[in-house]
């Protein structure tokens, strides 16, 4: 008689595997959906979340609990918090994605070829996703929504200080999936805060995960498009220049650069790195030094910036490199557009950028020449957002160059088939 | 005195990262040039492939020489032999890609948000593409010509057979591109056959490389998939099917079925699994193995199948999971459209699929079920080809869910970037 050895974590490699093949099923049964289907599910998730909102909010008090108790600081809690507003303000932006147009189905082009078939490419979903996300429980409600909107399963793992909050709110949106007689494993939770169960996911597992999104800093980002083996949309970093021109409006140039940098300075569009033309900079750098500075940020400077404005820090290499996600400013004086391209070059991360200048030719050249999923004339890169687009919602915001860049709607967790309609064709 | 260690093949690292650098040089180059401008070399590159053809033959007869020393089969042969017919071919499907409309700058889509910002969506290439290859010399034009067209650079790796004529086709083309003043780095070949150097360009080239387009075999496409840390866009087989639906014209089904299969039997599109219809197989089947037999190809049917025509093969479930790229087909009898959708489902590459009927309800089922980049109604499936749906060429056929699926031409070969037009506005 040989005494069987148990594979290592057998049974979360089989619990992860029923995951995938429960999300393939399911996403399988939404593709055969309406969109009517599909936006009244969205409306009976919003109505549930609403309804268990006191279970959401005892949980998250445990939560709470835990996460104080690890020491976890003031921004994170306040990330993880919940109240009465923030349950409305999940369930209303569930409510949003379920009057957004339906994605599924879209005739995106149709022409007819010389051999007389006619050839369309309909819009078709992804399939199944996975998210892997840290502690803001309001994720998974949007990624689930947008998710079911594009009629893709979503497979949510979250961070272990959300795991409580949720859980009570993807208990909500599956029951209201299930009283709908909609397929509730469209949205399911992984049960396990084990770090080898996003191995798993990453791996894909057995086929059954299509396209893994990360949502949050960049060590998980990083971890993600190390190990996936499935294509993962997302961006390493928002690394945001604003580059204010010699022709820039001096009031226009104050505002953006002040919006940009401080409205929120721990989200991925917030500017990190200011140029400022040496046209302008000798009358218009002290006044912005000061509106900065007046706003609560640190500004760091290169010797062309100090030699303006005096009582900045010098800035150094690692301060071109550096997504502060703080009230810190690099501050640069650069000649004209060509120096401001040259440096964008050099250090963007390819998120976003922003120019500020009347002329328009200086604006063209910007566009032309910068590489970024999103650039801006004249406005603050803070607009860098799903919901400022114009897309209701976003799942993260994509730097890389296949299939999405910049915010990615439910449009984007799209693809295509193409639908080829012949009279008995056969190729000579 | 300490002796140093050289690191190992530390020269292929250097000349692979030289070779990234100058494509990353040459693709923002690119990027700045007019349409015009890439038509120029584009029409400039046929011409000197033409010019070059007593070299480009010579170099070819030196390949063929060295691949019939090596015992190389009578296809591959044929796939890496090149005469002044071929090369004409070349040159012409270079200048065809050269007439198609260019894709970059297109602007995609465009909208006004409540904020008041005008947001753009604008076509800009991907950048740098690494294509590997087999044996097939064309391939060499076909896809720096697709690259060039598109605004991206491109680093071809051939196989071991067709180095000499891909080096002289690459010299042709890098000629013409420098006598018209273009970046001749657009088009670069890796000047090794070291298989270390595929290793290098899979890993990115110190993030110098955007895709990877593997053109080849299934065990290639694998390598490539499996190792590479850049996205991947191409297909790993095309297990094709055509279903014979009850209802479907006997004619059309029987030409269809013959061309699907006996066209060309070696190319990705040729189907591999013939699926009849249990209402129509006693009538229609004899008829269909006829006509195939009759065109030399073997069959190899399921008991159903085999009922009706005793003189096939008997198929085994490795019969439905092979892609044979040869005169064999699988034959199974299915109980109408369920049927269908079922064994495809199990079995499909997810590359193209054909329904033969005259009932539009079933070809409707077909098209919203079967979820393969390419599904045709009364055609053959060996029109899944960038040619025939009207792109001009192809740099190949992908599968994958994200980015393009199906043909891949010049315009799935690009990107976006938005462009957003404020009046300095600031997020509130």
């Amino acid at each position: 008689m040989t005494i069987q050895t148990p594979a290592p974590n057998a049974d979360l490699a089989e619990t992860m595997l029923q995951l995938g093949r429960n999300a393939r099923a399911a996403s399988r049964a939404l593709g055969k959906l309406t969109p009517e289907d599909r936006t009244r599910g969205l409306k009976a998730i919003a109505a549930a979340i609403r309804a268990a909102a006191p279970e959401i909010l005892a949980a998250n008090a445990e939560d709470m609990e835990a996460a104080r108790a690890k020491g976890l600081d003031a921004a994170m809690l306040d990330r993880l918090a919940l109240d009465e507003a923030r349950v409305e303000g999940i369930a209303g932006g569930v409510e949003a994605v379920s009057c957004l147009a339906d994605p599924i189905g879209r005739e995106l082009a149709r022409w007819t070829v010389p051999s007389g078939l006619d050839i369309a490419r309909v819009a078709v979903p992804l399939g199944v996703i996975g998210i892997i996300y840290e502690s803001r429980p309001n994720v998974t409600a949007d990624a689930g929504a947008l998710c079911l909107r594009s009629g893709n399963a979503a497979i949510l793992r979250c961070g272990s200080e959300s795991a409580l909050s949720s859980r009570a709110l993807v208990s909500a949106m599956r029951g209201a999936l299930e009283k709908e007689g909609l397929p509730q494993d469209a949205i399911q939770l992984v049960p396990t805060q084990d770090r080898e169960a996003v191995g798993h996911l990453l791996a894909g597992l057995d086929g059954n995960v299509d396209v893994i999104v990360p949502r949050g800093g960049r060590g998980l980002v990083e971890r993600v498009q190390m190990d996936a083996r499935v294509p993962v949309i997302g961006h390493l970093e928002g690394l945001c220049h604003v580059y204010i021109d010699g022709a820039a409006d001096p009031e226009k140039a104050i505002a953006t650069a002040v919006n940009a940098k401080m409205r929120r300075t721990g989200i991925c569009g917030s500017a990190e790195t200011l140029l400022v033309d040496a046209a302008i900079a000798g009358t218009l750098l002290p006044k912005l030094a000061d509106a900065l500075k007046e706003a609560g940020c640190e500004l760091r400077g290169d010797e062309r910036a100090r030699a303006i404005v005096a009582d900045m820090k010098p800035a150094t290499e690692e301060d071109w490199a550096t997504e502060y996600l703080a009230p810190i400013l690099a501050v640069a004086v650069v000649d004209g557009i060509d120096g401001a391209l040259a440096h964008i070059s050099r250090w963007s991360s390819g998120h976003t950028e922003a120019v500020i200048t009347e002329d328009q030719a200086v604006a063209d050249k910007f566009f032309a020449d910068v590489d970024s999923a999103i650039l801006l004339h004249n406005a603050s890169t803070q607009f860098a957002d799903g919901g400022e687009f114009g897309m209701g919602a976003e799942i993260g915001i994509a730097t890389g160059r296949i299939h999405a860049r910049g915010p990615v709607g439910a449009e984007q967790l799209t693809t295509y088939k193409y639908l080829v309609r012949g009279k008995g064709q056969v190729r000579p």
